[in-house]
């Protein structure tokens, strides 16, 4: 059984142009390595509604689902209130998230107000996920993880949680280029995908820097050894191509 | 009745991590100076049951939708034949399309051959969407704009089908920094917030180039008066409590 997820971004700033996603292609890049299949993204406002009907929709479909953004102390910060509403769950005071988020603002002198004091309410039943650099708690419940929407503090809840997955088999690449226009290669390229339908065969176009077509030609498969197979026909096809 | 659009980026090369989505930004930060209001993105697979049920649940809801991705000439780009199934419509070789490719190709003593050929291939009824920088031809049918995935390409059709758009009040945007948590001014910033719920208020922590805490306080609104009120407010606020 394939081990399959979806990210829901969550973030008003996203959808204004504000901010650009950098957290879609890093969390993609980890499930690829621990051979997770992400089969969707979807980039959602800071709504209550939305972050509940989309939670619902997807949480029965894939393995795992990330959210990232909207677990911060200010009132825009709504995603846990929600995650809790989208499972039915009651959302409460969590504990240990409380007694480590008094802790550090006590130590520090500052103040742990109502704000604050927020962040320490989750779903109920959810599991805090540590990090090395904050004590903003991500957490996770049902399927879902719910992570910080700013990269760096995303980054270290991620790193933290993966040992928790379980994996697939990774997904292996293999890319060759050609300075040429796809078109050029096209029609090989579809016989050689038609003879190896297990490999997920793309082409990327792209313009060197000196201005001329060029391909990225990309093979992903989990099969080492037909991967090397089909890597070494498409090596074959190119030689012929360019003679 | 406001103006509203999602974004549909498709391509496996985006869920596998190999490329970062740059269309979002653009498209979105260009809908913001049109007032057409984006609700939505959604990353989906070159999988043509993906991209028909997305199209047939998104079409409906938003005034205009924008596809990006899969309009080439390889086996991999599926987007256009899938457009045409999502509204039922004939997957059928557009005159002008043809011809305007068939031209390029014999200029420049290329082949124009099948792959190349299944570009001229649109759903029936589909309305080209010129541009300055190349012959591939993103089109426009039903509420969907079907545009290329390469973000230079991408963006040059884009401009180019701008004028088309029915544009709603431009959305406005005053925004204000300060060297502190978000967690300092929570608590007055959502009192703010209550007092001005026509204007959307989010606040955006980071970490300054010295290592400090600090965040941006952002509003938006359409009505320009009210938006300089709040913000008035706002400075007030902060001034009191950096007191």
């Amino acid at each position: 059984m394939s081990i399959t997820a979806a990210i829901v971004i969550i973030g008003n700033e996203i959808l204004s142009g504000r901010t650009e996603d950098k957290n879609t292609s890093f969390i993609a890049s980890r499930l690829g390595e621990c051979g997770i299949k992400l089969l969707e993204v979807r980039i959602i406002p800071d709504d209550r509604a939305s972050i509940i009907s989309t939670l619902r929709e997807l949480s029965p479909k894939y393995s795992y689902i990330f959210t990232t953004g909207g677990i911060g102390p200010t009132h825009d910060d709504i995603t846990t209130e929600a995650v809790a509403a989208a499972f039915d769950l009651k959302y409460e005071r969590h504990q240990d998230a409380f007694d480590i988020l008094k802790n550090f603002y006590e130590e520090r002198d500052i103040e742990f107000n109502k704000a604050r004091t927020k962040m320490a309410y989750m779903p109920s039943g959810s599991t805090l996920l540590g990090n090395d650099i904050t004590t903003i708690p991500g957490f996770t419940v049902k399927n879902v993880y719910v992570l910080a929407g700013i990269p760096h503090v995303m980054h270290a809840m991620f790193e933290a949680l993966i040992p928790k997955l379980k994996r697939g088999k990774a997904v292996l690449t293999k890319s060759l280029d050609l300075v040429a226009a796809e078109g050029a290669i096209a029609e090989a390229f579809e016989a050689l995908q038609a003879k190896y339908p297990s490999i997920e065969m793309g082409s990327y176009p792209y313009v060197t820097p000196s201005g001329q077509h060029a391909t990225s030609l990309v093979l992903r498969g989990s099969e080492e050894e037909l991967l090397s197979k089909a890597y070494k026909e498409l090596q074959d096809i190119i030689s012929i191509t360019h003679d």
